[in-house]
């Protein structure tokens, strides 16, 4: 069974992709752009490391502008990632035909999150199934599962080289002499996956 | 690592064990018991197939009769079967010294299901690492993961010989003469693990 992941090349998404291989799923990452800027590269590096196919899905540039305008319209980026977390499931399930769709949404996470009524509209809808394998997974556990299967690099969003959705809008906004730390949290640290210690 | 696993027996459990093995967890099972019949043999049936250790966890008559009356004074057994599960994880911390604990509850279970914060709490009060590796995986999901795992007997509650937190609650309400009927739904469907297709 091939099941398609939301993938940005961190510790989470890599995780969740694990856990689908050792259920014996074929895991297709797909990391999301805006084909403006190749940090999708970092994702696929990632995913290669642990041994994922890989697919970009390109929203496009229209997009982007939109996601941009609503998250200066609203001073804030949470609906905005939720949007385009709901927006890249509907589209890996239309130009991918995927019947299996999972995420790396962990218990502890706010942003980007469905509830569980859009989780199961959209399972409905398109006949699909709908994963998050971290789901009941809180932070202690995670931390101890990445130590038992990654090797990762972890900095502040400013300096890390990733490919999650945050990294295209952040390199737009800022191309527009937008202030993004209005918006942005300063000290966001993330993750990238560099190596695999057992998988 | 182990883990204690709250076990019934049924496909949620041990699928959820299932997926704690492939992460490299030793699971111990644990069968919530009130200590009057040994419906907890079942549990331990379907433990050795699943190749998972196996204890029980009695609390007691005195809990048991507390909770009848709850169910009897509410009309309904969501509150109570709330409290039996938190309260499960509670002792199975407190007698067992564990330190991570997990449950089959899945993503479109309400009861028994734990609130974000009521989890939270107990992780941080004991120290101690809550998972629920079924939280995020629907019944489409869950049922094709069963046929490719498990070998299961399904039969209506009444009929099936089942280790699961109503099990005994059942039995004693039965034998006290109380119309369980009004307020267990009569044509609830269980299950019971009885074999293996792969591990």
């Amino acid at each position: 069974m091939i099941c398609y992941l939301l993938y940005s090349g961190g510790k989470d998404s890599t995780l969740a992709g694990i856990i689908l291989k050792k259920l014996g799923y074929k895991v297709i990452a797909v990391n999301v752009t805006f084909g403006l800027y190749p940090y999708y590269k970092y994702a696929e590096e990632s995913s290669k490391i642990a041994g994922f196919e890989f697919k970009t899905l390109n929203l496009g540039k229209e997009f982007l502008e939109k996601i941009v305008e609503k998250i200066i319209k609203e001073g804030k980026v949470s609906n905005a990632l939720n949007i385009i977390h709901k927006t890249a499931i509907e589209e890996v399930i239309k130009r991918f035909n995927a019947k299996v769709i999972a995420d790396g949404i962990r218990r502890d996470d706010k942003v980007p999150k469905l509830s569980e009524s859009e989780i199961r509209s959209i399972e409905d809808r398109y006949d699909v199934e709908l994963l998050s394998p971290l789901r009941g997974i809180g932070y202690k556990t995670l931390r101890r599962l990445v130590e038992k299967y990654l090797i990762i690099k972890e900095d502040y969003s400013d300096f890390l080289e990733k490919s999650d959705y945050e990294a295209e809008i952040r390199q737009y906004m800022k191309d527009k002499g937008i202030d993004i730390y209005k918006y942005f949290p300063k000290e966001h640290k993330q993750s990238r996956v560099i190596g695999l210690k057992i998988i």
